[in-house]
C-alpha cells in the first residue's frame, strides 16, 4: 500500500469501513506530510495539529459512522471558524477570531470530517497573492485565490479543502496544482460566514483528488443523500467544445491538449460540436462590472478605514473599477447577465458537457501574479457548475486541466459525465 | 420650532447648513428622547451615547460638509460593527465584538452620519421576539424583524435606522410604528457583514419618517449623487391596485383604507387597475421552500452545536421546514422564482407603483407574535422595491400603513410616485 496520505478521502473511508486503518492513522501521515512539505509549498495559515488529532482520537474511540468520519480537510481562510482564527488575507484582520463557523464548516465538521487547519488566501480573495508556491515546483505560482487549499490538496497534504470563486479562484488554482476542482451552480453551497467579495458570483467549491470525493462532499455539505457516481458510456455523450473567444490568449499545450481531448472523444464515439455563444464578447465586460460594483462596497470599512493598508492590486484594480462604476451601469449588466443565465443554460443544456480550458496554461513562473481568470469568469458570472481534471503534464512539468461545464442544477450529472471523461482522458 | 428630536435627517440638515442648529444639539435631543423614553419602548441592544456625542462635536468642529454629516442613525443588531458588540438577537452570541463594519454601516458613517447604537433584532432576523414594544402603546407589538429600528425611529429617538427583511422585516414593522420604511430592489445596499437569513432574499432597508430621507440615504449607501425627490401629477399616474389573493387575511380597517385610496387616487385622475399576478397563489409555498432550505444551511453552526439555545418558533419553523426540504425541491422553486421576478416584472413595470396593504392591519396586542409576512414576502422573493407610508390611524389608535411596490431597478421613480401619493393621501 502507498502511504496513507496519499489516499483519497473516499478511498480512506473504505480502509476505516475495512478496518485497516484508524483515523488517527490517517490523521498522522497527513499532520506528518505537511511537517514534511510545508517549508517549500506554505499552504497554510493556520494549523491546529493537536486539536485535528484529537478530533480523530474522538471518532476512532466513537466507531464514528458519519458520512465522513475522520477526512481530514483545510478551508481557505476567508471562512469563518469559531475555533481558529481567520484573516481573510490581509494585515488588517490578522489574528481575528469569529464567532461562529460558517454554515459550510459547521455542516462538513458535523458528518465527521476534521478541520487541519486555514488555507493560505490571497488579499481578500482577490489577487494579490499570499505566501504559497505551487507544490510541484516552488519557483511557480499555485494559481489563486485559493492558493492554499490547491496547494494543499496538490501535494497531497489533505485529500479536500474547501475555497471560493468569484472569477476563477477555485477552477484556476485547482488546475495549477493538479487537483479535481469544483464550482457549483451558484448558491448551492451556503456562503454565509464567507467574507463576501462580489455577492451575485461568489460561490464556495470543493477541491479534491476524485471524482468520487466530490460527489461524497457536495452530499456532505448540501445535507443531501449520498449518489454514487455512475459514468455513462463515451458513446453516448453529447459534448460541446468551446475553445471560447479568448482562444488565441490560451497556450500552445492548451490548444493541443483541448484539441487532442476533443478528437479522443470523437474517436470514442461521443458526439462533439463546436460551440459559440450569445454576447461571449462581452462576458468579461459583464464581470467587470458587476465584480468591481459590488466589491467596492463588500470591502467598503477596509476602503474607508484602512486604505493604506490594502495592496496596490487591490486598490487600483477591482476596487477603482468599482468606485468608477455607475449604479445604472451596474444594473444594466446584472439585468444583462440574468436575460444571459437564461439563455445560456436554455444551449447548453442540449449537451451533456461544455469542454473548454481551465486556465491558458501550467502555472506562471513567479508569484506576483495568479493567473489570469478568463477562462472562468463567464462561468462563475454565468452561476453554471464546472470542474476541473487534472489530464496532462505541460511542457514545465506542472499540471494542466480541462474545465467541464453544465447548466445551472446539473451538477450531479456533470459528475457523472465528467467521470466518464476523465477515466478516458485520464489514461493518455 | 418643535423639538430637535422632531426633526428627519433632511430637516435637520437644512437646520444645520442655515447655521440654526448644530450636531452636538441634535445629538443631545436625540439622546434625551431615548432616555425619556426608552424605558418604555425598550428600542435598543446597545447605545454609545458618549461616542456618538464625541463624534457631534467632531463634526461640529470641522464644519463637516458630507452628505449626511451629524444625522444620528441606529442599526439593527444582526448588523455587524467594529465599535459595538452584535448579538443577532441570539443569547448565543450575546455580546460578540466582530472585527469589522458591514458595508452599509462603513459607508454611511463615512458620509458622517453617526451611529448612536445597535437596535434590538428578533431571533437570527427570524420570529422570536426581543424586548421591544410598539412606541404608539407598548402593550403591542412593534413588529419584527427589525423591531428596534422601526420602534426607535417611530418614537422619534433617531431619524433614521437600518434594518433588513427577508420577508416582512422592514415593511411590516416599519408600518406598525407609523414610519416611512423602504426595502430596495433586491442586491441594491450590499449585504456583507450583515447576518445571512436566506440569501436569496435578504435585503438591508432603510427606515425613516420622509420619503426624502429614504432618497438621501438610499444615494448615501449606494454612493451615488443626491436626486431629490419629483412627484408627479396624482392625474397622469398609472396605479395597479393589488388585494392580493390574502385579502380576507386583512382586516376591515385595512379593507376600507385601500379601498378609500384605491377611491381617492382615481377621484384625483389617476388610471387605477385591479390587478391580479401569475402564479400568486403559489408564491408563499415559494418563498416558504427557499426560505427553509436556506435558513437551516445559514444558521448552520447554531444548529448543529448550540440546538439547546435556540427558540422553539425557530427551531420547529422556519429551521424545520428546512431541514425537511430536499435539494429538488429548493432548486424547483429557485427556478420558478427566476422565471417569475421577469414575468412579473414586465407585467407591472406598465404602472408606476402598485398598491397593496402594508400588513393585515394594525400592529397585534402583546408580544410573542410580531405579525404576519403574508403582505410582503412575494415582494421580497421577487425582488422588487417597496414602501410603506404611514396614512391612517387604526381602530385601536395604532398606525396603519399602505405599501407601494414598482418592478425592480424603479426605485428611484417609486420615490416620487411614492411622495405624490403620500402628499395626497396623508391628508386624510
Amino acid at each position: 500500500m502507498t502511504e496513507v496520505f496519499h489516499l483519497t478521502a473516499t478511498e480512506g473511508l473504505k480502509e476505516i469501513e475495512a478496518g485497516r486503518l484508524t483515523a488517527v492513522n490517517w490523521m498522522e501521515s497527513c499532520l506528518q506530510r505537511i511537517f514534511d512539505r510545508e517549508d517549500d509549498v506554505l499552504a497554510w495559515e493556520h494549523i491546529d495539529s493537536e486539536g485535528a488529532l484529537e478530533k480523530a482520537h474522538t471518532i476512532d474511540k466513537s466507531g464514528g459512522k458519519t458520512l465522513a468520519a475522520g477526512v481530514p480537510f483545510g478551508a481557505k481562510d476567508i471562512i469563518d471558524t469559531y475555533d481558529m482564527p481567520t484573516s481573510y488575507g490581509s494585515p488588517i484582520h490578522k489574528g481575528f477570531q469569529p464567532g461562529r463557523d460558517a454554515g459550510c464548516i459547521a455542516i462538513t465538521r458535523a458528518a465527521g470530517a476534521i478541520l487541519v487547519g486555514k488555507t493560505v488566501t490571497t488579499e481578500f480573495g482577490h489577487r494579490f497573492p499570499g505566501k504559497t508556491k505551487n507544490p510541484f515546483n516552488p519557483a511557480f505560482t499555485p494559481g489563486g485565490s485559493s492558493s492554499g487549499s490547491a496547494a494543499a490538496v496538490g501535494d497531497k497534504m489533505v485529500p479536500m479543502a474547501l475555497g471560493t470563486q468569484t472569477g476563477g479562484s477555485v477552477i484556476r488554482p485547482a488546475a495549477y496544482c493538479g487537483t479535481v476542482g469544483y464550482k457549483p451552480t451558484f448558491q448551492d453551497i451556503n456562503r454565509n460566514g464567507v467574507l463576501p467579495n462580489s455577492p451575485s458570483f461568489d460561490t464556495v467549491g470543493i477541491i479534491t483528488r476524485s471524482i468520487d470525493d466530490l460527489a461524497l462532499f457536495r452530499s456532505v455539505v448540501l445535507e443531501e443523500e449520498i449518489r454514487s457516481i455512475s459514468p455513462p458510456d463515451i458513446a453516448t455523450l453529447k459534448i460541446a467544445y468551446y475553445p471560447t473567444t479568448n482562444w488565441v490568449k490560451a497556450d500552445a499545450a492548451t490548444h493541443e491538449m483541448l484539441e487532442s481531448a476533443s478528437a479522443s472523444l470523437k474517436d470514442a464515439g461521443a458526439s462533439v460540436t463546436k460551440l459559440t455563444l450569445p454576447a461571449e464578447d462581452d462576458f468579461d465586460k459583464f464581470h467587470k462590472t458587476i465584480a468591481g460594483w459590488e466589491f467596492a462596497r463588500t470591502v467598503a470599512w477596509e476602503r474607508l478605514n484602512h486604505h493604506d493598508q490594502l495592496s496596490d492590486d487591490l486598490r487600483d484594480g477591482r476596487m477603482q473599477n468599482g468606485v468608477d462604476t455607475s449604479y445604472e451601469q451596474y444594473r444594466k449588466a446584472t439585468s444583462e447577465v440574468e436575460a444571459l443565465k437564461q439563455k445560456i443554460d436554455k444551449i447548453i443544456s442540449n449537451y451533456d458537457a461544455v469542454l473548454c480550458p481551465s486556465a491558458p496554461g501550467e502555472a506562471l513562473k513567479g508569484h506576483a501574479f495568479t493567473g489570469s481568470a478568463i477562462f472562468n469568469g463567464l462561468w462563475t458570472m454565468l452561476g453554471t457548475p464546472s470542474i476541473t481534471l487534472p489530464i496532462r503534464t505541460g511542457p514545465q512539468g506542472l499540471p494542466l486541466g480541462i474545465q467541464l461545464v453544465s447548466a445551472r442544477n446539473g451538477d450531479r450529472k456533470l459528475f457523472d459525465v465528467a467521470q466518464s471523461i476523465y477515466l478516458k482522458l485520464g489514461e493518455n
